[in-house]
């Protein structure tokens, strides 16, 4: 049970794989593999249209300590989006500017933490993306140590280091590696089906008729019926 | 019991008088009917800016099923706010771009959810003002029916089938028909008598003798003293 | 026990010292005064960029009741942060635009609720910074007395009558007036010292080193592994 | 609009209807009308085995008053369950034992309250039920009027005067006065009906079967297959 | 700033009035002071019947950090009660039945904990009251300094070194130790009031006349009526 | 990517290793695996002194859904422990006494579901243990398939199928089947170590001394002063 370790050389997606990801929106790619793998929504981003797509440099912490975080910045890559998962649950301000700084020189792209960030405006203003469950300026210690590129679960989900991790102003969804290739496909296509289904609904065409919905409410026994006369509404 | 309905031809609210709510801010409307009819402030516009004013279309939906808000784009009509209740708590993104599309399609001007919302860049993009409880790209199901245009609460708060909705930046209250000319008019009244007030105050009188509050305040027992002279603060 | 005063004339800061504290951020400043004085997370701006600094006029109101609102304004002065704290749990929108034309009028720079707020696009136009832990339009009554410029805890954190204040996008804090001028020196020498640091990780230097993190976290027992050569990952 | 009545004589189900009702439990008879009438879950009995089956005496009450509980008390008849639902979310101990033992002697026979209640362990020991969103000692204020035997939303659910009012471990039921013969019969028959099931069930045999759900699995694709040989759990 | 000290012998309250004060609830006691100095509602109870009443040992904790309860059993005295507030919000399990049997045998009565606990079974085995706001078996490590006896906000409470601290079903409320006297006095007779009122009320009288309440309810506004002839209820 | 399967035949632990297992408590266990497994506290027993120890019998689910809880009993084997977890948040009431009355017909030992339960009076009273994160009387519907023993994420933690699971009153752990062993061996020796130092530590040892905690105490720069002269307390 080697409780703190660091994983070196972990292996990533293909850079250009990931870059395909990153022209899909999460919703998109949640469906796409089944409903899968999506974290929870408490995560949210620091700005407006902030979005990432990249590999899951995962990252175990403490409460109140961004020691690991540091060692993570080592063994980051170009690509890399930095997952951190906390060992119980906790809103202090892990990162900071310094440390975004620090992970956007390595080449990271982005940034996911189930714990709090700081130094927002100035993390806006860098047009480094951050998704968090909190924005507290508490600070942290050095004292404990975690893991890094060990398996995680990060807002409710399972996130394995070298995961494609894509992020937008909707969530956070992580694409096992060995899956990469088959979810864009699925995303591809549904991005195609969608396009025509959006041009039909547009026109004012219904779901119920494109989705052939009809007989399935009828079957599971959909009335309709007009108001009652007096218009008494009752509860 | 006749658990899943779909009310058609619901009596709605004048468009006109609609238009004139639009022109009201939401907490003014609100004081206007004896502070009632606000939603739970858990409901949040999904972009700074969104406001909406209709007649409520009303829809019961289950945690994780949007096969509902597809029956009522049916029965949506130009100058609807469509808004969605839940029969358990639920956050999954019910809602969605495609089917905003729909509902813009159909007439509607806005669309209340308590449960989750998904695609919010392409609504904000839309211009399709949105109020949920939380962002969301969980996808969900067609499985299980609800019921459009009976009475629902949604975030705390009755809501019937043709009620008057409005919603802005700070949050959502709903207007029964019968009253929507009454209110109208208190609203007016009210801003007319702020807009006195707020010159009075903007010029450095106080909200103490605008509303006469003295009298209560010193019946009350109210004491002004000095801070104690060696500054020791005490809790 | 008189459980309902109003301390007047509390000594305040000098204005200068508060305008050179708006100049550091607030995650810098609770760092420089020994990670102390921090509000709650759950408190945030109702615009992004907000910022203030100034006096603490402290205001301990209740539950749905904005009487010492009020009260306070007559006792502000140019300078003043007003830091409203409930004396239990609450939402409700006890400030909107009236109020927050009142205390800008008598030269309030902003103002910190552990409760709601309303009118949020008005005091965005105005560009009055108000951090709340809820925007809601909920109106309020006048009918129970509380006090200003008692101490108070406000979103967790003492707030005595006179402290100096800063709020930004991270969060607020509060400083003594007796450390104001420590905690502004310390703020500076940080600033300048995280200057330094910031253009050493920004070239790819690591924090590891910059802050010689190695020693420690070998002793400490940190393990530097490959991964399993079957990719076969393991929770 | 107006705001503050008091409804007398509200016409109350049969005293032996209430009586039967009570040897039902709160999921079977939210079941057997069809799901619907269920409070929310965050409300919880003050003692285990709290019991208590009634006609709705309902109260709008305002965050940290008391007075409304006061005033509803007068118009008691034995047999009631008071509900009392609050403008605004608060967690003040608005019911304590004093009003309990008023309660009781007006013929009261449980208490549901969406707030907070105090004096539990004396309330357990009059053996009255309570119900309620929190334990708060926080005291009261007789300030601000509110309602009695108006229709309110309790806890997310729409009581209306003189609804049947059931609630035990599992939480709390409200039945419309007008189906309440309905709802009872359909509790009768649902009882029998589990009996039975629970009697095949204990013997080992299975819901699937039971319940015929072979045929509906299949068709929706379950499928059932063997662990992986050599144990590597993917997640 | 010295931020971790530990003050040794600080005053307490005598023994003689803590016993006192433990005849007394604490929602009479927290009246009896004007309605001050409860902490927050989440705290709750390991097990029903707690009771505690001793003179508050303060502790200012880090998350997932137990060093300072260590550092508190040395300077604990008999008729302690701990009182552990937490550097930011966390519920990790702080305390155990080892810590407890450790402060039991310098003399502690009870603790209070801003965070979590666990080994509750044992701990009501031993009849060691605890209050926590969580039940968690989250280890802890020994890493970072906080304080011992400086004043702390501990659920939203200040509480202070020496101040009496009274728990039960209820709750917490902390007295100041130069009110203890006259809260005291306060609380007696209140209790003789109350017994008062009690018996009234068990006879049938209503508080409206206890408490006169009926000129001002009238003055108020409130309006008898009796219910729409045809049963329609309205919402 | 097949979403819906059952896993038959998983490898179970060791009945005899189960019930070894079953004489610790959580904490113990949590702590004798390096502080890992563990389950959020917000999961709790729904009567006190519930106790379980078996091998995880995994289900997914969906919101409002319990099919495969059903699907899931066919499975179920001897010493099992039905671990029940949701593919988004939800409350509503998946298990009760006839799903109860299954499991424990084919040889389950306990439940934990992240979700919520009903008819807790009855399980109580059948002596069937439940861990849940809500009681809820809300009735499913079984329309969407999910799987079973697949890895989940329960509140948190991953759990495989065939992890050795332990629950009590201070929550819930899981322990790797092939790691049950050497945790069980390092359980044993902590009840052994911990035995000694309860004994010391009710005797008035300090765990400073027990755990030589002086010495690190004195290097972080622990100061131990006397409180100031005039009692004048300052936050």
């Amino acid at each position: 049970m080697p409780s703190t370790v660091v994983v070196k050389n972990v292996p990533r997606p293909d850079l250009a794989l990931l870059n395909r990801l990153g022209q899909f929106g999460v919703a998109t790619v949640h469906e796409a593999q089944g409903r899968t793998g999506l974290l929870a929504p408490y995560m949210r981003p620091i700005y407006a249209g902030a979005k990432a797509s990249g590999s899951a440099l995962t990252v175990l912490a403490h409460p109140g300590d961004n020691t690991m975080l540091h060692v993570a910045a080592e063994v980051c890559r170009p690509g890399d989006v930095i997952v951190v998962a906390l060992s119980s649950e906790n809103s202090d301000g892990l990162l900071g500017e310094l440390l975004a700084t620090s992970f956007r020189a390595r080449g990271a792209v982005g940034l996911v933490i189930d714990a709090g960030c700081r130094d927002v405006a100035e993390m806006a203003k860098m047009g480094f993306p951050v998704w968090s469950k909190a924005i507290s300026a508490k600070g942290t210690v050095k004292a404990t140590l975690g893991s890094v590129n060990v398996p995680v679960v990060c807002a409710g989900a399972v996130v394995q280091p070298g995961d494609a991790i894509l992020a937008d102003d909707d969530g956070i969804v992580t694409v096992p590696q060995s899956e990469l290739d088959a979810v864009l496909q699925a995303a591809q296509q549904r991005e195609e089906r969608e396009a025509k289904v959006r041009a039909r609904l547009a026109a004012g065409e219904l779901g119920l008729d494109i989705y052939n919905m009809r007989p399935k409410l009828a079957q599971l026994g959909l009335t309709y019926i007009e108001p009652p006369p007096s218009g008494g509404a009752q509860t």
